[in-house]
């Protein structure tokens, strides 16, 4: 090591050192293992937890993870990730809230932030540690730890969801923290603000897609189809289980774009019903502008003619 | 050349040597612009014609096409790929008829295939000539002969809607008509089969990308989206005029498309709003394996665990 290490820990050891030293990760399947695997990578040690022991002994096994994360080393780590379940997360950080040492940087990775960081928020004031919400933009159709990879984040978008009370130091070393995954970006948001958008950019699309493949006509499909179905239905597949608990966490934004999206399938299929060419080419256009204007672009009107 | 040309015109002189000598193509948007490319890319002679001359005169000038395709040439062409909006297609076919050859391939590239077969069967039977309907399933969200390239087929699948008399010699020309493409795969079918396929893999897709692109929530989406949000909305933009001309021509079959998603979304709507988490989890489940299913691959139950 080519820096001096500071005797401080935490937020504070890594404002000091530029990085944490030791990382804590609870939950190793895609996310966190990703998380595992670009610690590992960059030369940090990384304590795993995971429910089921066989998948923290093949992290173990290929070195990604240094050693089971428990009550004993857990106050060792200046910041611990939690990529578990909603309901898991706040209850294994409520657990171990006790071995954790104040001043200790802890970032939960879970869907929906209003449910958890809520009472996170108000146990870590009690136990003296930090934590921040947080959401990788990243992922793909695959669960689990056979499918994480170091470079799951690289140059993708990271959320941030600090507590309210402003602390421009915990922001700053929370983005140190992440440096060695290779985010993309940083976004710093509210609990309430993160659950609305990500309702539409990530719940809303993956129920589509799931309402998307379930036509009888998906199993004729082959040699019919390009791009667009099978970007349709990418992410069709998923984990039930945990997408029905992001789902119910974040019920009201959710079905609020559930029904809009139900709204403008109405207007199309209206449109064509009545053979109303007019009104379905200006909600085509009108979506061909939308698109434009979401991508930050002045809409193209040259490739209609 | 090293093989001595028969001659011998259309089918059967692609037939004997092997592929068309001069190809003839109307339109030269994404679609028909890749065509010209190939072709010509593959050293054969390509007449083009297109509505708006200055397209025609800049694929002239990068020698993607030969000269213009007109009464006086047209007769010497092989092969006539139709790359127009539906109707269109039926108007020019309908035009040119008297000065194309018998015995001459003419294929149309439209997304619907039953109103444009049904006059072009006919009117080629009157003519001498083959017509075959044809859909090369692959395109770009964007459109226009400045998105065209010559490896915009290579591998992507092709579907041929011959007449209904079935002779494969005309299916085995077309496969060699088309073959300098590089499609990967040819489908055959009926104008009937392949209209209901394409009403789900191409149209339903279509609009459920734009509807999508509609939430209010898209103009906030950057720094809270990742894969998921970007396959839902890729589509959005599109051709307005010629989607509303391809979506009225299959109104039955896309509004059943349409119906079915809308009743699907309706399920988990209702799931959500109730809190019902066994009832959402099914529904995601169902779609986990139905997705498989449409793959051709088992449901990978462990990754729900």
């Amino acid at each position: 090591m080519d820096m001096a290490e500071t005797e401080e820990h935490g937020v504070d050891a890594i404002l000091a050192n530029g990085k944490p030293r030791k990382v804590g990760i609870a939950g190793l399947g895609l996310i966190g293992g990703s998380f595992a695997k670009s610690y590992s990578e960059a030369g940090c040690t990384v304590y795993g937890w995971n429910r089921t022991e066989s998948t923290l002994a093949a992290a173990i096994n290929e070195r990604s993870v240094s050693a089971k994360l428990d009550e004993t080393n857990i106050g060792e780590c200046d910041c611990i990730l939690v990529a578990l379940y909603p309901q898991v997360t706040i209850d294994w950080v409520t657990q171990m809230a006790p071995y954790i040492e104040p001043g200790t940087l802890v970032i939960d990775c879970g869907g929906v932030k209003r449910v958890i960081c809520e009472p996170l928020f108000e146990l870590a004031e009690q136990h003296g540690f930090v934590f921040m919400g947080g959401h990788p933009m990243a992922g793909t159709q695959y669960s689990g730890f056979r499918y994480a990879k170091f470079d799951l984040y690289a140059g993708e978008p990271f959320v941030l969801v600090p507590p309210a009370i402003y602390d421009p130091r915990i922001i700053q070393a929370a983005e140190l923290a992440l440096a060695p995954c290779g985010f993309g970006t940083f976004s710093v948001t509210t609990p309430e603000k993160h659950d609305e958008l990500i309702a539409y950019t990530s719940q809303l699309a993956h129920v589509v897609s799931s309402a998307f493949i379930k036509s009888p006509t998906a199993l004729k499909h082959r040699g019919f189809s390009a791009g667009s179905y099978k970007d349709l239905t990418r992410v069709a597949e998923m984990n039930a289980a945990m997408w029905t608990e992001l789902f119910l966490d974040n019920a009201d934004n959710l079905t609020t774009e559930i029904d809009r999206v139900i709204c403008e399938l109405e207007r199309y299929r209206d449109a064509i019903t009545d053979g109303d060419s007019e009104h379905l080419q200006e909600l085509l256009q009108a979506g061909t502008d939308a698109k434009a204007k979401a991508d930050g672009r002045w809409p193209d009107r040259s490739r209609s003619s």
